[in-house]
């Protein structure tokens, strides 16, 4: 998907929301688990249910590699009902993934060629070679991990270097030498208040995907107003507040108005 | 597996040899082509082949996940031959994962649950909260990355602090208030000559995994006599010059013979 494709996509929803599809076998609701698929299932009622209010779905990786082989199963039926419904959804396999060359080229081929995700989640560890393989792909993105929205990101993000400058910083600083705001997003924690405007001074036209609203306790508010730019400029991840919203038989049109709920909130700010 | 079982081992085959299984189907020889599951009969020949000389065993998840469904099927066939066959091998998933805390957990599942992998080699970006879940398994093993053996870990590994401490070093540092050495493994490239004894004095009690050896350039006897303790403390792998030194019908023979070289080299230096 082209940034173009996404952003028309944002203005005709007046929405920047994704739903994190982190499906979890011992979550979802009972009636769902006599089903063939109970994880399919529930992903595919979930997206129709969500579809008019969201622009973005992103399945987390370690929930179905953890089902071992049939996980993979579900994620591939997920991601062909996402491509074969509603193509002009952004599609973002949260993988986290980074190795040497070689290697993130066959991650790359697994998230673009075998299941056909419009970007992956890349962590920034290993460095340009790690994420540059992922760039190959024409119309394919990279959202690479900056500062992200857990405790732990206070580790090691935010290091600073002889010159002040965070480790997320010298992340955001040095990607943008490997790729093109078309193709290069950055994770940035909404937990992190503090600084939404310093890495949107650092990328002022990327687009940051932005997880840590409602459950991890990150402002909707602050998102919208301090991070974003002329093009919105970000894609804000619900998960618990939408999908588990309910866990009755009810769920999908829980997950509906919850969805509807955050769209409008949007819409006020943003548009 | 624990500690004093791997050290056993490393005693009775006189080895730290570790095998990679970066198994590809477009690498492996045309013979194979037409059975079932080529790269599982792949990976089982050089299993057999090797397995007097070798300590461990690490498939690298991004070869079996490229090929989708088809590639976890592989994989999970590999592990079980593993744990049925050599109970007494190291088994390593290269998967270097890592996300906040409940996530994180869902790989650990995955690797030691659903694969009954012993360890897992895991990305330190997101910090401890991303690192914790995979130690919660009793004497299974986290492989966390320190520094890297490809030409990207100079981008970041190496941005030094005010106290003109590396990012790796801070890693390394950090890591082992979270884990004691009878669970905490590191990633030490074999390219970095110049940093092993400084990552073995940060860390004295650790067992390194060691790639980078042989393709990339690395010296054997440079990591044999640098980087070991006293319970040796290095797994040194090797991939390329081991299950692609023959692509005809040979393949298992020639890899045969390229890992009891590797280990006479090791019985030498080390025994």
């Amino acid at each position: 998907m082209t940034r173009a494709q996404l952003i028309q996509q944002i203005e005709s929803k007046r929405s920047v929301l994704c739903v994190g599809l982190d499906t979890d076998i011992k979550k979802i609701p009972a009636h769902l688990l006599g089903m063939e698929d109970p994880v399919f299932e529930f992903n595919k009622a979930i997206i129709d249910a969500t579809v008019d209010y969201a622009v973005a779905y992103k399945p987390n990786i370690a929930f179905y590699e953890s089902m071992g082989v049939a996980g993979w199963q579900s994620l591939e039926k997920t991601i062909q009902y996402l491509n074969s419904n509603y193509p002009e959804v952004f599609t973002i396999a949260d993988a986290k993934r980074g190795d040497i060359g070689n290697t993130s080229k066959m991650y790359a081929e697994a998230y673009f060629n075998a299941f056909e995700f419009d970007s992956v989640t890349v962590a920034p560890y290993m460095g340009s070679d790690s994420v540059t393989p992922f760039l190959a792909f024409e119309d394919k993105w990279v959202i690479l991990l900056a500062l992200t929205s857990n405790q732990g990101a206070l580790d090691f993000q935010l290091a600073e270097n002889k010159e002040g400058e965070a480790l997320f910083e010298q992340v955001v600083k040095t990607a943008q030498e490997w790729a093109t705001p078309d193709q290069l997003m950055f994770v940035l924690g909404a937990t992190k208040t503090e600084y939404l405007e310093r890495v949107r001074a650092a990328a002022p036209d990327s687009f940051f995907l932005v997880p840590g609203v409602g459950a991890q306790g990150g402002s909707l508010r602050d998102v919208l107003t301090k991070a974003t730019n002329k093009d919105y400029g970000v894609l804000v991840n619900s998960t618990r507040g939408i999908i588990y919203k309910s866990s009755a038989r009810d769920f999908a049109e829980i997950a509906k108005i919850a969805a509807e709920e955050l769209q409008r909130e949007m819409e006020i700010i943003l548009f």
